[in-house]
């Protein structure tokens, strides 16, 4: 089982990675058959390709994020961090998203989920 | 459907109650057949009495919680939001936990489910 510190350890890793824009090595830190849900309640992402394709799209928008609380771990595979990702919103221009993510990992600490709960309403103008 | 604002309003209604000790009517944000698992990855608290159990246990050992991001709230039901709980523990003494909290809410904004992302590695001396 992973332990706190190596999943906290993956979620700072994540979170440099998504903001040098290196979706290589973001998708590195997932396991092969994934689910991304972000935010929760739209179609999940699943799987490499899938997953390749979402964070494409998230580093080309220049998202970039920062931890505003956390990362905190539990004992069973999950961890979860509230942040602030700015990225630039078509039609909406640069904005703030205000999150929080909650992550799975498996015994190697391979990341096998990530959702983001977030809606509308945590949009604001950056 | 609970709208992000009625789920938010939710959620700082609960911190409300849960700091000023009203154990009732924390009970009575919560849906008759809801789930607590806080931390993630003990065994749940289902129901009524459960749940009242668990918060009279709370209230008694003086927890006081502060939003320290969100509630974030989404379309499909669900809020998320990280806090600071201020508590004893026996044999700790005052601490501080650090923690993320994933709600999901019913279509009258009762509480279906509260899990709470924490570990030992969380709890500092307060």
């Amino acid at each position: 089982m992973a332990s706190q510190a190596e999943m906290k350890a993956m979620m700072f890793k994540y979170v440099e990675r998504v903001n040098s824009g290196d979706v290589q090595g973001v998708v590195a830190l997932y396991a092969d058959d994934a689910v991304i849900e972000d935010p929760v309640g739209v179609p999940t992402q699943v799987g490499r390709a899938a997953i390749t394709e979402f964070y494409a799209g998230a580093c080309a928008s220049g998202a970039r994020v920062s931890i505003v609380a956390g990362p905190f771990a539990t004992l069973a595979n999950s961890a979860a961090m509230a942040a602030q990702v700015l990225v630039t919103i078509p039609g909406k221009g640069p904005s703030r998203i205000g999150l929080a993510e909650v992550m799975t990992f498996d015994d190697r600490c391979r990341i096998t989920s990530m959702r983001a709960y977030w809606g509308p309403e945590d949009i604001t103008a950056a």
